[in-house]
């Protein structure tokens, strides 16, 4: 089994009410690899600018990501610049320098053809669909995707969900590319687009699971210090499918524990700025926290007399 | 065991993008006391105009609803008319008539004041220390309010706090009477203020519970069609004091079902205007959307192998 991740490398710019950061490392295959490499190893396609710092490449070896897919370019790093308000659910992007990310056409070393799971970070949908033709037999597939690209390009985004099993959107984006607002219903008709299932996420109030008739709500864990949500989505996606990756059969109870992990993992990410708090963090904590999203959710089944 | 609710009963008219009502039953103790009769019966204090169809008073009793709390008065019953965008979360009032609630002094029948669970439903948070103050000796008190007592009368609000076992507040006023903005900072705060326990209501994606070191996340029920929010508070109140009136023994495992059945009944209420779904609603069916929330919400231990 092994784990492909196309997304961006990039350099952010973030300000929260908590504080602001200047060009520190972020994008969508970096949140995502990194925590996904808890689980196992992963394999990274994504461009860089010469003037990438050669720590952040140092950093993600350390992971155990694979950079082969990693090409470094004349030109500068990808940016990104966003602002928070106390609304954390909401990022407003300030500016977007897309710099060689701009010509980025992903493609894969031939030792990356072989993957068996693959994530669609949120990219052009033409890009994604290139992506997965080299892959030679996905076993699993999953997409991110936005707003922009839902608007911009819907047909290649329908033709991409076709080769998908799950997509990740969150709730306004569910409504805007099912054209529904209920978001069961607007699930719904995601699923009739092609994938096999779909993760609803909901910033702060966890997320959502349809898969044919199978719906799992899960929350968000409740953080008394959340400095940036930057990089969430991703970090859950990836702890969703670095675990995804070491399951060999995948039936309703792996897809929530899948699912609570992508929970863990974001509520980790958004501790502090950039990757900061994914640096030093460690299997135990990951364990610790799942179980306390247990104990967080759960609850008994109900007496038999309490009802008139 | 007996639970006490004091609030409004009221005519309500509704706009929904799925349709409008005029003048329908409404009200907190209204929704509040349906929901808990399905537990066992439930006392009521409250004041209605001349107007009001002796076909509500019907319902209320058959619901096995106490009505000797229930006064009628010279002059027309309160109205409320409020109108919800898609955004179902939200309610815009359009007009609030008062009438006879605006001199509502409630008094208690000698035969209430042995209760031993008490709703203070949103009102007046004065009214609601006069309530609590005629009860003998209550077990269990939990209290409701809103942005409108918050801001002009937080005085009051604070007394009525250091009377109140457990306080009802959706996300917004937890922030507003916290002053602070993260929702489990705001939750401390609030216990601060006096409450063993709050219940932070978040609408669609369900509730928190914060009581000392215990928080649980309960999801809310994802519903493909839900035509009318008003009341959901008040149900999920009535739903989570009618279990608890029927319980000697009050722990963390209870406070969850408790919670749970708030939802439980929320969820019913909110899929018909004003409580017409409540009228044919069976134990049957909470008993078995009871399950259905645990399906939702429950996943298992974390594999040992699965952590690189």
């Amino acid at each position: 089994m092994a784990l492909l991740v196309v997304g961006s490398v990039a350099l952010d710019s973030v300000e929260t009410p908590f504080g602001t950061r200047g060009e520190v490392l972020g994008g969508s295959a970096t949140y995502f690899s990194t925590c996904a490499s808890f689980f196992g190893p992963v394999r990274l396609v994504a461009v860089v600018g010469e003037d990438f710092p050669e720590e952040h490449v140092a950093f993600l070896r350390s992971r155990g990501v694979d950079l082969a897919g990693l090409s470094r370019r004349p030109g500068r790093t990808f940016r990104w610049s966003g602002r928070y308000e106390f609304d954390l659910n909401q990022a407003h992007t300030l500016d977007t320098q897309l710099n060689v990310f701009a010509d980025f056409r992903p493609e894969l070393p031939e030792s990356y053809r072989d993957s068996t799971h693959v994530f669609l970070g949120n990219i052009d949908p033409d890009l994604q669909l290139r992506v997965v033709e080299q892959v030679r037999s996905p076993r699993f597939v999953a997409a991110d995707t936005m707003n922009f690209w839902i608007a911009s390009k819907r047909p290649s985004l329908l033709q991409a969900l076709r080769r998908v099993d799950l997509l990740f959107v969150n709730d306004a984006e569910a409504r805007q590319l099912a054209g529904e607002h209920n978001v069961v219903r607007a699930a719904r008709a995601i699923l009739s687009f092609g994938p096999k299932a779909v993760v609803v996420k909901r910033g702060e109030y966890g997320a959502l699971y349809f898969s044919g008739e199978e719906v799992f709500a899960a929350s968000a864990y409740p953080l008394p210090e959340l400095f940036d949500p930057t990089g969430a989505g991703d970090s859950f996606a990836g702890g969703f499918m670095g675990y995804l990756a070491r399951r060999s059969a995948v039936d309703h109870g792996v897809m929530r524990r899948a699912i609570v992990l992508g929970g863990v993992l974001a509520s980790f990410a958004v501790e502090r700025f950039s990757v900061e708090r994914l640096r030093d963090l460690t299997t135990d904590e990951i364990r610790r926290r799942y179980g306390e999203f247990r104990r967080l959710t759960h609850f008994e089944d109900l007496e038999l007399d309490v009802l008139a």
